[in-house]
Parts: structure tokens; C-alpha cells; sequence
């Protein structure tokens, strides 16, 4: 690796150094056990890491639509079985309920609650969707020599609620939210090539460059995570983001949703390049 | 094109001069008017075409769930809103319950009907299932210098039924039903590559060589469709196929569903080369 992610702020260091040589299994019981509460970027390379999104099963048919119908955005690695708290596909001794650093519940689309354990919030009428995200390919832009801004700040990878639509279903609609990672211009292409061989887990980017061009005003002030340096000789890229389904749940309003905090992923047992079949 | 379809049985010598050259929205129009009543494979290279299967909203959750648990046979190109007919996102100026040559109806898994039209059949509750069909990449095979011997013989794809479980959903189970087509060794390589590209119209195949290998007794006798000869210094090559739910359907028996007939298929005004990202 020609990179190792800083150590984020508020996590011991003696954690960190767990961490850093975690196999997903482990990462996610040191999680589960409250020890790691922080984001999950750069850790387990190779591995996919996934968001989260939780619902009734009165509204999963239209959100297991909407996803189907923007695949960008929402990749699906599992649907769960209504009710279930354990994966079964992405990975197994995975509950779903604690594995994620942190969560957000959502009532009516209001945000209502930031925790690191939703065990107390279950319901036996729950659909878990695990979503693809970019941290996964983020490894492999390593691997070939590309910097991750906000891994080598040791911060969260700034996120951007866009002024395009996803295609709507059902009861669920929303504006597509992206991430954004700066590379230099000689690396753009590559950067492209690497991520759009896993489109599960959002594949290519979907703009390059001026940011108003997508209805983002200040690319200092992001919607979600951190706001990162852009250097000289670099532009700004980006990806469909797996927070998507949070500014769905704000705009559709389901009774009730789960999901994680963003930034702060489950990491799964599968491994990138399964993804790419 | 390296290779003209031949006329198939029963077609009309002007229609099929018609379909020949037909666009896709004209070779809707053809079948809508009932004209063109055979199989679709080799016309208007280059778009995409489709299998279907159209359930009960009470079904739907529990299929779109299969589907996304089962990629490969059924890549989703399109999911209409309930009781809708007509597509909206794979193709416009396109009925779903007239634009396919041929269809079938089942109840409670039984094959009861074979009609070229279901407008009759129709109800407000029912879902479509617009689902990816190898066929699509044929053309890109066929301009790649690789034979497809059903078109050069004028017949159906051969498809058997695999002892291959798909992944359950639900009330949703049953085996994988895959295409076949027998390819020269040296050609081989190319064609995984070349289907393999295009995932979200089965991709890659799912097995090459001894047929008894997926639980296939007599390569002579498809479970659907029609035989090919298997020259000397071919292989059977087999992929993944859209005919799948039909044998889920004979599996899980619901009260109701509309399929095409195998090899009848919708040609859509998608093109391949759109499905590749």
C-alpha cells in the first residue's frame, strides 16, 4: 500500500493500531464491542464497505425499486430478510443492528437520533438494505499511486446533495448526493478506469470538474463529512454516494428509517474484486 | 454483419424483408399488428432485448427481491409501475401486452395458455418485469466474426434447465435455466469477454464445456427452444438465461403470471452499448 489512512481524531491509539490490522471480522467486533466509533475509510483494503438503509417492510418495495432504478447511487449488496438483524450474503457474524460505527434514525424524514447501537430500536417488520459505497474502490486508487485527500487528513470524505434527480418509485424520491475526492488531472482517467470496473460499488464517477455544474455552491461547505484541501494542478471528482437514501428519507418521509452516519460503514467479508463479476 | 439471421419457419417472406430492416419501435409495431410472430433473435443488432415476467403486485416484492439475489439471470432493465402497460424507461411507444411475439400464461405454476396478445388478461394490480436477454449480445458476437448457430440455422436458442439452485427470495425458488450456444475453441475467450462486458444482459457465461457438469443428460433434447449441431472443434458454451423465471414460476407456483414465450422476445429502443456502464 502506498498509503496508510492518519488516525481519525477521538480514536485511541491503541485501537488504532487494532484496526489498521483488522480482518473485517475483527473490525466489526471491536466496533460491536463500542471500542472503534470513528470513520471507516482506508481500513480493511480490499474489502467492500457499505451503507445502510432501514425500513419497514410496507415501504421496502418502493425503496428496493428506487434502487433498482438508480443503481449509481444505491448498489445492493443484501436485502435482508424482513426482520433479521444478521447478514447473510455480504458477510456472516454480522448483525446489522451494531456493526456500523454509528447510525442515524430518522422519523418522518426528521433526523431524530445519532447512536452507536440500534438494537433497542428493532422491529420484527424491518428490511436492511446494504448498500455499496466508494470507500471499497478507494483502495485500489491507492494501490495505483493515487492519494486519498481525506484519508491522508485523517478526516471524513466531504459529501454534496446535488441538484439531480434520482428516478423516482413509488413513494421514494430525492436528489442524488455525492462524494468527493480531489485528483490530480494526469490521474483522472485512470481514477475513472479503476472505479468503473465495480460498478456495485457505484463504479464511475458522475462528473468531473466545476461543481456548480451539478448545484453544488461552495465545495468548502459539504452537506455531509468534511471539507478537504484541493491542491493546486488537481480537480474535483465525483462519485454516487450511498448517503443517497438519506436525502430520500429526508424528502420522502417514511414513518420510520435506520441508517449509518455517514462515513462510518460496515465492512463487509466480501472482497472488491468479487464485486467486478 | 458477418451473418444474416435465416427467415424462421412460418415468417412471411415480405415481413421478414420488413423485419429485417425494422427499427426497433417498427418491429413493435410489426408484432403489435400481429404480422411477425416468430422468434426475435438477430433482428435490429445492436439494441437491447428482453425477457418478461409479469406477477401480481402481491408477488412483486418477493420477485424483485429474486432478482436482485440473481443478477446473472435476471438483470433488470426495466420495473414498470403497477397496472402500467406501457414501459417508460427501456423503451417508449412500447405495450407490454402486445409487443412481444409470443407469450404465456400460467396459474398457479401451470402453463395454461400460449397467446401472441394478453390485453386480455390485464389487471390493475400487475407488475412487469423487463428483464435482459443474451440475444442482445449476439450482434456484438456475431460482428466479433463468432457464428451463432441458431441464427445461421434459422431456430430458437436452445435452453435447458440446470441443477443449479438460484438464490431464494421469499416465496420465489427454483433452478437456473441457461441459453447455450456452441462456440469454436479458438473463439472461445472472446465470446467471455465480449458477453462479459455487458452484465445487465447475463454476461459472462456461467459454464463452458460438459454439459453434465450443470446437470444437463442430453444437449439434443432443450428444455426449451430447439436443438443445434455441435460441430467438431466447438464447445457448448452456456449462460445464464431470462427463461429463469419461468421455471421459478413452475416452482413457486403463484396464482398468476404472464411470461414471454422463450425466444419471443421485446426488442427495446435501449442500446447494448448504454448497458455497459
Amino acid at each position: 500500500m502506498a498509503q496508510t489512512p492518519t488516525k481519525p481524531e477521538g480514536v485511541d491509539p491503541e485501537v488504532w493500531k487494532k484496526a489498521l490490522v483488522a480482518s473485517p471480522r475483527e473490525l466489526r467486533h471491536l466496533i460491536r464491542a463500542g471500542q472503534y466509533n470513528a470513520t471507516t475509510s482506508g481500513l480493511c483494503a480490499g474489502y467492500a464497505q457499505a451503507n445502510l438503509i432501514v425500513l419497514p417492510r410496507e415501504q421496502a418495495y418502493d425503496f428496493l425499486l428506487f434502487a433498482q432504478r438508480n443503481p449509481k447511487p444505491c448498489p445492493l449488496l443484501e436485502v435482508t430478510e424482513t426482520g433479521a438483524r444478521q447478514t447473510s450474503i455480504c458477510a456472516t457474524d454480522c448483525d446489522i443492528a451494531t456493526d456500523f460505527p454509528r447510525y442515524r434514525i430518522y422519523k418522518n424524514g426528521e433526523l431524530v437520533e445519532e447512536t452507536t447501537d440500534v438494537s433497542s430500536y428493532w422491529r420484527d417488520d424491518l428490511v436492511s438494505f446494504v448498500i455499496g459505497c466508494s470507500f471499497s474502490f478507494e483502495s485500489e486508487l491507492v494501490e495505483a499511486g493515487i492519494e486519498i485527500r481525506h484519508q491522508t487528513m485523517g478526516c471524513n470524505v466531504p459529501m454534496y446533495r446535488t441538484n439531480i434527480d434520482c428516478r423516482p418509485a413509488g413513494s421514494m424520491s430525492g436528489k442524488l448526493v455525492v462524494s468527493m475526492r480531489p485528483i490530480p488531472y494526469n490521474q483522472v482517467v485512470e481514477a475513472v478506469q479503476i472505479s468503473g470496473a465495480i460498478p456495485k460499488v457505484h463504479g464511475a464517477p458522475v462528473h468531473i470538474g466545476d461543481p456548480s455544474v451539478i448545484g453544488i455552491t461552495d465545495i468548502d461547505k459539504p452537506d455531509f463529512g468534511d471539507p478537504v484541501d484541493i491542491h493546486e494542478g488537481e480537480v474535483p471528482v465525483f462519485w454516487a454516494c450511498g448517503v443517497t437514501p438519506q436525502s430520500v428519507v429526508m424528502n420522502s418521509k417514511p414513518p420510520f428509517a435506520i441508517t449509518h452516519a455517514p462515513g462510518y460503514m460496515l465492512v463487509t467479508d466480501t472482497k472488491n474484486i468479487n464485486l467486478k463479476f
